[in-house]
């Protein structure tokens, strides 16, 4: 591997080397190399894709190869984490833009390889073209169900705890790069605590909190003083001039998991001796009149605010 | 819906309108709207993706909405077709360039939509996000095996024929965006005759044909007399000033199925009365030191030409 070669890649070659990769794994029946994955999941399985796009996913001046690919991947396991389920087989669909060194081609892929690896998802297939125009991957991740429940954002219910993991705000910062998806959180909640709902923080608190509450018919009081308010979010409001708090609440990119779970049971999840991740409880469901984060003693409104693509 | 109007469309606003079209359907435990879909194949499943790029597979000043729309899921139910097995559930991903008109956008997805439900197969879930670049579609397609055996592209021996659904060749004069997926013809072969190798035509009769035998590790002599030629193979030879059996040779995207059989089943196929849909038998399938073809009583060699993306 050469790092200063410019040479065009062709497409037969890299698919070649992709193959060489990829070992033989579980429940991969066919992998890379036919015209479909068939793949062996003994039951019914989960499904989801996330796109990146450079320009908007990513700022191509100041992120590695390895930092996107281990992006793209992580953000598409951030959904299966949301599902409290295991992934397991990946798909890969690439734009390629013209003159990508192959080196850096190459590093992205092992990059995205190593982070389904980690949390024992393999890929399988996909498809590469050329690009006119930005880098553009596509992760599809599947997941058996197994002999667990798919956690849903729709079975919230008034009176539920609204409780969060890890820290909210900032991730500009440098955690939407190098943020690990809670996959083995969501794993441990849907195992041992069967959530009510779950959603992953992709668009920011206000927002993911909203789809969900949407997807349960329910509405929401958060308590302003619980959320936890992350470094990265004090130290973007230091530049930015706004309250840490509205970085926390509308910030995008935390992928920590939000979910919900009756009062008893959420006591039964802080209290639980082997739980070892950060979890915060920070408001409570309510009917779907309420939307409203308490501040200082008083009821201030939500509005739902995020990231919202617009085309 | 305004054709003329080019506000911003929200995501959120686009995807709840998605989740309007979507009626529960088989086997679809969880549709559009969570964090993944989930899906109950009842056994094993295969999974392909594909990926279309503005610019790369169609000219964005000379194609319709929908008609981007359908080669982006029907080049995907292809890949299913060259498997012998029904598509069932799509997943879609869209980077979408902003100011495209809204009416375009549904256009497309409507199109997609119905593009599935002709094969059967229905739209579970995706993402979209704002492209910085040319619209990128990429769409997963996910079919049970069922009963089935997958047809793989490594099955074939020595002494098979080799054979072609339709005819080839000129595909840009239109069929790249107006063709049919062989999803009736690919079961219908499976179910029936048991192909012991197949793939779709999508990069060219000879580069496909190469790597069906490349992952068989076979070779082939064709039949130059018996390739079927399109009139849009003819119609561009005119044009380019080559043979049209060259176009027919080398030219992507006719989506025709591409595969083999030992010759006493071959002849069974040819011969079988239900048989609903043009089959022609090019070739054989011989060891792998020969890649030939006979023209006018003499071998040429096969180069495996075709569409290879160069990076």
């Amino acid at each position: 591997m050469n790092p200063k070669r410019r040479e065009p890649i062709r497409e037969s070659e890299f698919h070649e080397w992709l193959r060489s990769l990829l070992p033989p794994a579980e429940g991969v029946t066919v992998g890379i190399g036919d015209d479909a994955a068939v793949l062996d999941a003994s039951g019914p399985v989960a499904a989801a894709c996330d796109i990146l796009v450079e320009g908007v996913h990513y700022d191509p001046r100041e992120t590695l190869p390895a930092q996107i690919g281990a992006k793209a991947v992580n953000r598409n396991l951030s959904d299966m984490a949301a599902m409290g389920l295991q992934p397991r087989w990946l798909l890969l669909s690439a734009a390629i833009p013209p003159g990508i060194p192959e080196a850096s081609l190459k590093e992205m892929v092992l990059a995205m390889k190593a982070a389904g690896e980690r949390f024992g998802a393999v890929l399988v297939g996909g498809d590469t073209v050329r690009s006119t125009g930005p880098l553009v991957l596509d992760v599809t991740v599947l997941g058996p169900v197994g002999e667990l429940e798919p956690v849903l954002r729709t079975g919230a219910a008034p009176g539920d705890r609204i409780l969060v993991t890890g820290e909210l705000g900032g991730s500009i910062l440098g955690k939407h790069l190098l943020f690990t998806p809670r996959v083995k959180e969501g794993l441990f909640l849907n195992r041992r605590h069967c959530p009510s709902a779950m959603i992953d923080v992709s668009d920011g608190l206000e927002m993911d909190l909203f789809r969900l509450l949407d997807a349960s018919r329910a509405g929401a009081l958060l308590d302003g003083d619980a959320i936890p308010v992350s470094d990265a979010a004090r130290r973007l409001a230091a530049r930015t001039g706004r309250d840490p708090l509205v970085h926390a609440l509308t910030d995008g990119e935390d992928f920590e998991l939000l979910f919900t779970l009756p009062p008893e049971r959420a006591d039964a999840l802080l209290d639980d001796p082997d739980l070892f991740f950060p979890v915060t409880a920070i408001g409570m469901v309510t009917t779907a009149d309420k939307r409203a984060i308490m501040i200082n003693g008083k009821e201030e409104p939500l509005k739902g605010e995020g990231f919202d693509h617009i085309f």
